[in-house]
């Protein structure tokens, strides 16, 4: 039987399992990948391990998340994270360098390959038909350390792509288009992967754009084929050695497929606050905008740079508008200002801000209060732009362009036609101006390394095993689609503190309810209980251990989101889902319930006491054996001390 | 008699007074100038003054300090300024156009004129032959009301210059010379000002630095003569109709002359934590550094910029170092982007931060714990890079780059002749790339707009006349030379509350004592004891209004800096010097005291009540009667509205 690029890169890479739809399987790791905001927590791990050097053929560390630096702790954070490269084996890649994923698919993704990134669009290296897969952080510092990677093995969902976009028309409204079929879960469990016909005609970057916003369906990743177009991108960057060809067998199965014909898409926007929302830009057509922010690592190549630049030449911001561009690298910013597009975006009134995710993270340029902001960035959630009040729409780089001059939602094909503006024409540069100077090698001698802890580096907390019986009132219940940037927000204020887990703790479900941490904190032990999807978003592991160190002992919801649940397994916190949905609404915030640890049985039923409301609740797990003891150790750093026998901090 | 360029400037707006040393006189201002972060409060003041429109010349409305945007705060920020700039007759100057005093220097600033700003480095832009001086926020309100600025008449402080600047020494070291002559106090109560046949060896720019930079002796003003460079300089700016030849009569007199030799000047360097703490770069070279800042209205002209791409050219910035620049205008980034400076910078590493005041005023990029950073800013104070661990040298763009590469204090001339690098000759542009496009006129029908007011602009806080007897504690005790980042600190997690003073209030003194603002609530009214320079910095009046909302009635110093004792008028603190200096010593913090309003004299002695030690402290003021009364009335809006009757807000 045929099969396809995801499932080849698979066979080649199983390590335990077979590769039948939903089977646990383990995946040896070729590369990995961390960031700042992630990163810290997973070296702390790493060294938690005693392992001496990473045993992957490439671990890069980048800092690109918490660049605002508005006191001592990033830096000293970057600077542990500098010196625990050089020490233990990973190349370091400092905050101006760029975001990790442009840099990565520039420098690093190969295709055939697999890659584990603790970051939730880790998938964008896909673009060069590489297996990349978003984690949490504990799963990445497991990986450097040589274990495989355990997952159930994804379904197939093929996008069969025709035909070629038209003018104003890019990436990003392809992969809109996609999230209009799928919403914000239809990829869970699956790898979406690209092929047909029309492939041909999207560029490296340009399926790193649709790559990179596979995560918002949820799934596991999203691949394209390795081609002559990716053998081109990896000559341009001085890397066509590393090209292999690979494609889907004629006769692949996939388990579902969407037929896309580029030639008929128009542009599209996600409106708040999920990115599944989308219609086309039509739709909402002259809505008044207050702020437009350019980049992220969804849409920052140089041909999006460039794209914007022939938009704005000549025109001017409006003034009801505030402009920002953060470039996603060293070398696109390079290209951009030596190809004069920067002058034209500086000379139209954008605001340059710096080579970061900056503003798609919120660390920095909020809208103001209520304001309208469109973003060329790949996620809207309430509160992740600074504040609960800000509604971002993401939209293409074009839309984006169009309608900072127009001060209003603009189709960027009108904008065009007003002005008799020619189409964009991007040629993919002969050689890109490669630089890896940035890049830190590890360090020849890494015993010499001494690593730099600043005073916001807090030790990790302890966690202790399951007690037999679980008893606890429910916290917080809340609804379906909830993010990790419900969970734990991330922007300006709280970011600074993702290397300390008690000062971090404070701010869990701040835009939720404030109160949740004093709460959980007097409670001591206690359950949350919510809807379908929950989870969905970023690849932070904050979002389980800040909750486990406030008490929070299970979670009890329709469906999860898969990294948010490979997070509460390792941290130890027990997922459940409710045999009859309908028993959601049988249970109130501030209910009592217990459970007892012996009853817990991978794959079947049992019984959990809302002791308030003197009833029984049918609940499953979704793990096997070997995340529930997982779970019982008290999580995966436990269970992987007593396993490997490694020291304790 | 001959007069110098500043007493010429004075004589033609003198409006009240003699010009005779120390004796008030009242200035009509043709100018000025509003950052965002004393600017809210300034146009929230000028609103309840009830004046329609300014009347001045020109008012010109900046936003360049709080940039981050964390959250809906400083854009709801940018946005009120925005409206009530449009509303009341100012132009704006939106985020991204550039930092106030590089832009005003570039499009503003004209010989003859008197400019007064509510930023203490507003004597930028004296480098053209302006008077330029920095005042608190109510000061410059009242100026945009059309009231003239009352100040005792200054002293003149010659400075006398002949020669040439060697190569890569410049206009920094001219500055940090003068600086080491005068310390942090030796301007006090002058107007310094440039005169000698090396004036002409100095481009505006270059005259720029200097100006702004003597802030920092604590001088009321920095001026340079209006000549033939000041005349090209301005036809570079499409402006040479405004030029006006202006120079020192012959038989000009100074009170005291400083001779500096341009020649024989050599790099040199401020250590933390005082601007006046300077030594030549060889006496500290070889010290490793973690951090160089280019940028600032100090040191971000195009000739800097240059300057730096010159050094740093085909080099790389040493692992060790964070290197960052933040470009002082969109001309000036735009002329840099088009010259190739940027793409010199960004080859060598050099992280592009946003054109703003950034990284100067604590707003990003501070340095890691006990981190060495190198600034080409004008500020070293304790706490002001974002945290007290930091310890900030001043130093100029040549030293900084060389630094950046080799990783440690560095000789620009040595680094030069170790890499055969040829001097740096700047050739000013026979025209700047001119684009106003992003500064907006006034609204042209003021009453159709609606000002947007979000939920962090507070109303000013009422207060209350003096009572008969001030009685309260000594609720803090504090050495020589405290800056207003000592009283009132700014920094990414507080410069978002300018606007809220309930808010900000709860940061007073935190790098001294963070128990003060409770204490001093708990108290209810109370003193603050310092010594010599008390209030040294910046022309933020929070540090004025935040102490008297919190109860703070009198200060009680051997001396104050000019713009801070001006501030604690304005706001109804009793600002108030020993008789004797030793009386110092006999009070204590916790000591109780009391005073008798109507024993209170101008210029004459009283005497305060130390009840506690059960002993006299005799006190004087430094206010005349009619600051005296302004104290009494329980600050200037009082004063004004009683005076002027407008309405309350």
């Amino acid at each position: 039987m045929g099969r396809t690029v995801a499932e080849k890169i698979i066979r080649t890479h199983l390590v335990e399992g077979e590769m039948r739809r939903g089977e646990r399987i383990a995946l040896r790791m070729d590369q990995t990948l961390t960031q700042d905001a992630t990163g810290t927590l997973a070296y702390l791990e790493f060294e938690a391990m005693g392992v001496a050097r990473v045993r992957t053929e490439r671990s890069v560390s980048y800092v690109d998340h918490n660049m605002i630096q508005g006191d001592y702790r990033n830096p000293d954070d970057h600077r542990y994270l500098q010196d625990v490269a050089a020490r233990h084996g990973s190349i370091f890649s400092p905050p101006g360098n760029g975001i990790c994923h442009q840099l990565h698919v520039e420098r690093f993704a190969e295709p055939g390959k697999t890659l584990i990134g603790s970051d939730s669009h880790t998938p964008t290296s896909s673009a060069v038909g590489m297996l990349a897969i978003g984690a949490g952080g504990l799963d990445v510092a497991l990986a450097m350390a040589g274990e495989p990677f355990c997952l159930p093995m994804p379904a197939l969902l093929g996008v069969r792509l025709v035909g070629t976009l038209q003018p104003f028309v890019s990436a990003k409204d392809v992969i809109l288009e996609v999230l209009r079929h799928t919403d914000v879960n239809g990829g869970v469990g699956k790898i979406i992967e690209y092929f047909g016909p029309g492939v041909k005609n999207l560029s490296v970057p340009d399926r790193a754009t649709i790559t990179n916003m596979g995560a918002e369906t949820g799934a596991t990743s999203s691949v394209f084929p390795s081609d002559e177009v990716t053998r081109r991108w990896l000559r341009s960057q001085g890397r066509e050695s590393s090209w292999v060809e690979l494609s889907a067998d004629d006769d692949a199965r996939y388990d579902e497929i969407i037929d896309i014909d580029l030639s008929e898409l128009e542009p599209m926007v996600a409106q708040p606050f999920q990115p599944g929302k989308v219609v086309r830009v039509s739709a909402l057509e002259g809505m008044a905008i207050d702020q437009v922010m350019f980049g992220s690592c969804t849409n920052s190549s140089l041909r999006d740079l460039l794209s914007i630049g022939h938009l704005l030449d000549g025109q001017k911001i409006a003034s009801s508008v505030d402009a920002g561009i953060s470039p996603g690298s060293r070398q696109v910013l390079l290209e951009a200002t030596e190809r004069g597009a920067l002058s034209k975006m500086i000379r139209a009134g954008v605001r340059l801000l710096e080579v970061s995710c900056g503003a798609c993270i919120g660390m920095g340029f909020a809208p103001p209060t209520e304001g309208v902001s469109l973003r060329t960035i790949n996620r809207n959630f309430l509160g992740r732009c600074g504040h609960k009040t800000g509604k971002v729409y993401l939209v293409s780089p074009e839309v984006a362009a169009a309608s900072a001059v127009t001060g209003v939602l603009t189709d960027p094909r009108a904008f065009a036609r007003d002005r008799g503006l020619e189409p964009f024409r991007f040629s993919m540069p002969e050689t890109f101006l490669i630089d890896d100077g940035l890049f830190e090698a590890p360090s020849p001698e890494p015993e010499t390394i001494v690593i730099r802890r600043g005073p916001n580096i807090a030790p990790l907390p302890e966690m202790k095993a399951m007690e037999a019986t679980v008893r606890g009132e429910v916290l917080l219940k809340v609804g379906d689609d909830i993010t990790t940037d419900h969970i734990m927000p991330a922007g300006a204020k709280i970011l600074p503190l993702r290397s300390n887990i008690p000062a971090i703790a404070e701010h869990v479900f701040e835009v939720v309810d404030a109160s949740f941490p004093a709460r959980a904190k007097e409670a001591g032990s206690g359950f949350v209980v919510g809807g379908a999807n929950y989870g969905q978003g970023s690849s932070r592991e904050h979002a389980a251990i800040a909750p486990r160190y406030l008490g929070v002992r299970a979670v009890i919801v329709k469906s999860f989101a898969r990294i948010h649940l490979a997070n509460l397994v390792n941290f130890g916190i027990l997922p459940l889902t409710f045999v009859d949905e309908s028993d959601y609404d049988g249970i109130d915030q501030g209910d009592h319930l217990s459970l007892e640890t012996e009853h817990l049985l991978a794959g079947g039923a049992f019984i959990i006491r809302n002791e308030t409301k003197d009833r029984p609740i049918a609940c499953k797990t979704p793990l096997g054996q070997e995340d529930l003891d997982v779970v019982k150790a008290g999580g995966k750093l436990n269970y992987v001390k007593e396993r490997l026998a490694v020291p304790s901090f």
